[in-house]
């Protein structure tokens, strides 16, 4: 849920004249994207989404996220769209933030999802990697190996307060990890937030990937290890291995994968699993009572991690043998 | 802000197919309403709402509600219509919630009203008490002098928490309404909380009213007095006699008032003030921190009560002399 700017029908219409949008006809802010603001607008030339970009989103990295989405629409993937301004920028001003005028997407993202939707998420992020080639902005993933030790240390002192135990349980993590984690996997441009509310469905056919505010250029590999831990889970914590054999399956249909990253998956999945207990544990201790987001729980994560470091191959994944 | 219960695709398909709504393109839960979860939906055939009805709204009355809108909009008023299902009924149920599919209002809230707005709804709340006139049912209205005299119970020993001295304050304005509540004035429906969220415009024309969840049968000069406490007082507290007179004009444009209604404008006014400052006092000290919703600071309210306790003629509103 995420609406965390009001606007006013004076800045918007303002905002709006530096467009060619056809008259406003609604707006209503939506429970969609936990970084931004997000507005749903209609226009009497369609549907239009606004976002204004909050404090957490780097105002510097905005021309990577926006030039990126049209570099991926440009190559045939479905997303959105930033329009431009009647000057031509990709970005204005709303409510004092940073603010996009975003093509709309038809679809809705799964709360249920099955197999055959991990296997069309496989092929969607496989079809990423390839549409990402060429794009000539790169981004640091700030949330790295080096990023995870920098927002444990932020965490680290409280975490027992969360579950006792956890402090020790990451500081050994991320001590095997430092000597363990792969170099010189394939890498390029990655979505790195691949979870089911960022990617719309029509049918059981993928519609488009949604919310590229964490796109980064990282080793593709780890990008799928973020779908196996975001899309192969059940709410009892069990991995389903269909499910994961699906995603592999879809995945490799659109993209094959080195030697090196199968065998490194096992680690790109404790890795990943790390980033999102360490994102959601910093949240958990900061967030304060009454924001209008819901907290989500760290430890489901935990319980992930915690399966990840019993896997030796690829093949308990769901890898074909 | 108002998401309260999420849904999943499979329980919203198996709800429309009750329906014969088309193809369903997308979901989104929206930050509209306060008391109920709203999504806005696309299908092929166009832009619908989905509601359901959370427990704050007595199930009971939900044939009422949806029951006016159908009339008020058979007399030609704008406002959002219930779509009946295959079966004809007009409610089904969705996440263990009863649920309402209604048409989507084009139009926009406005968030900074001027005058020539206050005019237009004005004459939208006169258009509404005609084309109320000889719906079937009744509702009493739950939050009437009765009604605000037990929520008063139930706030009372905390309100100095609020602010020291209201204690006393509310007593004694409670006392004093109790003397002279306007009795027999003329009645039928009324909305009962036309504030601006509910009221949506294109361009500077209403383009239909919304959020029926609090109508009820009480007197059309209440109704007035709960629209000059929401639309003509300046975020300074001041009481901006324009709007008041260009309200008041744009109101007897369409509906002329009895002397008895326009000698009754004061002490309405302190009985829709009071009303407000009421519930928003009751919501201050029982909702809970985290709670998803944005608390409303009542003392607005008391600011607004205390002018009209300074008022002694309909004149000071902007009534013409």
């Amino acid at each position: 849920m995420a609406v965390y700017t009001d606007i006013n029908e004076v800045e918007l219409k303002a905002f709006l004249a530096e467009y060619d949008t056809g008259a406003l006809l609604s707006f209503k802010g939506i429970a969609e994207g936990v970084e931004n603001s997000n507005f749903l607008l209609h226009t009497d030339k369609g549907a239009l989404i606004l976002t204004l970009y909050e404090k957490r989103v780097e105002k510097g990295d905005l021309p990577f996220f926006l030039g990126l989405m049209h570099h991926l629409s440009d190559k045939g993937l479905s997303c959105p769209l930033p329009l431009p301004r009647k000057d031509g920028a990709l970005l204005g001003e709303l409510a004092g933030r940073p603010a996009a005028l975003i093509s709309f997407l038809e679809g809705m993202w799964l709360r249920k999802p099955e197999a055959v939707h991990c296997r069309a998420v496989g092929e969607a992020a496989a079809a990423l990697h390839l549409a990402g080639e060429g794009f000539e902005l790169t981004r640091r993933n700030a949330l790295d190996l080096p990023g995870w030790q920098s927002l444990w240390a932020k965490a680290r002192a409280r975490a027992d307060e969360v579950s006792p135990g956890l402090q020790a349980e990451i500081d050994a993590e991320l001590a095997h990890l430092v000597t363990c984690w792969p170099q010189h996997l394939p890498e390029g441009v990655i979505h790195a937030d691949l979870f089911p509310d960022n990617v719309f469905f029509l049918g059981d056919a993928v519609s488009g990937l949604i919310d590229f505010y964490f796109a980064c250029n990282d080793a593709y590999a780890y990008d799928l290890s973020i779908c196996l831990n975001a899309w192969c889970f059940e709410k009892d914590g069990s991995y389903n291995i269909t499910k994961g054999k699906a995603m592999i399956e879809g995945y490799l249909s659109v993209r094959s994968l080195s030697e090196a990253e199968v065998a490194a998956l096992p680690v790109l999945c404790r890795g990943s699993a790390l980033r999102f207990l360490l994102t959601r544990l910093y949240d958990w201790l900061t967030t304060p009572a009454g924001a209008l987001v819901v907290k989500k729980d760290p430890l489901e994560y935990l319980r992930k991690l915690r399966f990840h470091q019993a896997v030796i191959t690829a093949g308990e994944y769901g890898w074909p043998q």
